[in-house]
């Protein structure tokens, strides 16, 4: 075995170690603050400090580690990605991203960097427990407030509250904030997409925008075998017509993809006609126009269906979040690396949201997908190729290169 | 107001004080052996026992009012429906038909007839708590056997439990069957035929065959984000394909309706492509030759979509009811009651099920239907008009008297 294949090796060990700490026994389920979340900081840390890095909590929960480099000036390098999980995750989600900046900061083998390099594991990205997602890279940006303070999770524990029974300080959040460097993120695609190329790595360019809509249609409950077909105001048979169509559109539209992920047919008896159908759609786009464009396609198209059918339709908007482009320079550098090591350079989108979409706020920005097996994740098997962590390890340290010698 | 006006207007009245007995709040939903049933056992027996008749709660949950007669061998006169309802129900589905039957024996006024009349309030003919109708009549058919028996609603409660948690002794159901007997139903149609034909009763001549099926699409559950159209496996994009391609066949199938009244897509989160959904399918047809061959089409019609999109879907037969006719001398006999009471005699399917449907097994049956205003059934807003009640009973009561004369 190669040393950077035992490198990568040592890594996936380390994501399973972590994984081990869990809110649950049977499962993985590792929220913000949580009491496993100590075990992380103790095993990061310690990893942290025998690659040569100072290590801190800061007060939002994130945990930070400084590889000091040897300009004064020289704004740093953050590679981060998140430690906290989904319900019944798996073990790469966030944590990979970790490990990978760690392992980077090992294979510099104590030479210095003109610039600093920070690894940050940040405290909450996937927002199960308040409801909002990326808590730990808001606190990096600046976007903590004393809204998200207040915010209570389902068991009247407020962020604040939760912030301080970690024995950690809301009032000094301000202060973790950072003003100025460059943001790298190593992640797992949590798709189908590099796989389905047979790709270890892809460059992401854009982290596309989502619109997250309710709709419902409403009919005529009646009678299924007293009412005739052509008598009928059938909510679920329009419903069903419009789905048919959303798919269709979405298909014929490069990149667009359009979810429905709930529906819910009333009254729901086998022998009564569907009196009112809702649902939920999910439509993303790298390009927030297209997003918006077909998302008023959808609309009409809703209306079009409902007014031929007798139904009447209605709309909840419930998100319109712009798509974040990660920075061009930066993503091009990574892109050279990816070729120097001898990879082919596929561009592509995040369809998930993830903390380079805050910090691309501050800082330029840029992100490496590394191929997910199966395209399972959120779930126990999601998976990892060592070969694609050594892969990423290579790339990332031909970047780190890159930016040492000024050629990003 | 005339005597048989103000009757009408009284069974109406109690219709509307069993639809107050409810497991919702804001709607009236009323399952077999639910909770409010017995505030409904509790009213119904006290108009029965008011109007002379003796009675008990049988082993199903059914209610029986007996008003005995002079003969010791004549065979009784059973008129019955069912108090349980869908959800969302109206006042009179049911119900209407087992307060008119005490209503006729009222306008006996104490009078004996040479036969006993039986009134019977149906536990179940809805299916809505275990999948499968008719329970209530099945029991006095003697076909309630231990596949019903052990059958599960959607909380894990059996059949043979919910009987005993009703305090009833499922070990004894078989002594609650008829041996012989004449059966009569009175119902409202629930569809819109007697209203476009201006007319307040019709004369049942067949009952249309139903099937039944539950339907199951599985693909793959994933994320919403990141999974391109063209590589998902979306079970609910596949049932909707499905209900366009049902809807469309029943369409151009003269008096063939199908229905899907019930769908549940999983894992049901907005942001995750659904990887399996359950629906119902509901198909009627007075031809059983024509149901048959239309169901065999939609399944294989399923099972192209599911092949053509990497799903699979899987078939459960819940019902295969043929079409049933009634009795040619009794159906007879109440078109002549109702051309006697100076109605236009029209004969008609039902394209509902009833329990008539399931007493015809072992007796004569007839059914008299009364006009439903706008058509509409299993809805809040189903309704009846007074003098529609008034020309049922006017109508029964002559039914009555030719049994009693022989003239049947």
């Amino acid at each position: 075995m190669t040393a950077i294949l035992k490198h990568a090796n040592e890594i996936v060990s380390r994501c399973r170690i972590l994984a081990s700490y869990s809110e649950e026994p049977e499962f993985l389920t590792r929220t913000f603050l949580s009491s496993p979340m100590r075990a992380v900081h103790a095993d990061v840390g310690n990893w942290m400090k025998q690659a040569g890095m100072s290590v801190r909590i800061d007060n939002a929960g994130n945990i930070r580690g400084c590889y000091a480099g040897t300009s004064c000036s020289a704004a740093p390098l953050i590679i981060g990605s998140h430690l906290d999980t989904v319900p019944h995750a798996g073990a790469f989600d966030g944590p990979l991203g970790v490990l990978l900046g760690i392992g980077l900061v090992e294979m510099l083998g104590g030479r210095r960097l003109k610039f600093p390099m920070h690894v940050i594991g940040f405290s909450e990205e996937e927002g199960v427990r308040f409801g909002v997602p990326f808590i730990g890279s808001r606190a990096l940006t600046g976007d903590v407030d004393n809204d998200l303070l207040a915010r209570m999770d389902s068991k009247g524990v407020s962020v604040e509250q939760a912030i301080r029974e970690f024995g950690l300080d809301p009032a000094r959040i301000g202060e973790d904030s950072v003003a100025a460097g460059r943001y790298l993120e190593l992640h797992i695609e949590q798709g189908p997409v590099l796989e389905s190329l047979d790709l270890p790595l892809g460059v992401v360019e854009t982290i596309v925008g989502q619109s997250r809509l309710g709709v419902r249609f409403c009919g005529q409950a009646n009678h299924a075998g007293t009412t005739p077909m052509n008598l009928r105001r059938d909510a679920l048979a329009g419903a069903a017509e419009w789905m048919q169509a959303v798919e269709h559109k979405a298909r014929a539209t490069a990149d667009l993809v359009a979810t429905v992920g709930q529906i819910e047919a009333k009254p729901g008896a086998g022998n009564v006609i569907p009196g009112e159908v809702s649902l939920t759609l999910d439509v993303r786009h790298g390009s927030d126009a297209t997003r918006r464009e077909n998302v008023v396609a959808f609309l009409d198209c809703a209306r079009q269906i409902a007014t031929r059918r007798g139904l009447n339709v209605s709309f909840e908007k419930r998100l319109d979040q712009p798509s974040v482009s990660m920075d061009g320079a930066l993503t091009d550098g990574l892109a050279r690396a990816v070729e120097d090591c001898d990879h082919p350079v596929h561009r592509m989108n995040s369809g998930a949201g993830h903390d380079a979409m805050i910090m691309a706020r501050r800082m330029p920005a840029a992100m490496l997908f590394l191929r997910s097996p199966g395209g399972i994740s959120h779930y126990p098997d999601e998976a990892v190729f060592v070969e694609d962590v050594a892969a990423a390890l290579a790339v990332g340290a031909k970047f780190v290169n890159f930016l040492e010698a000024g050629g990003e």
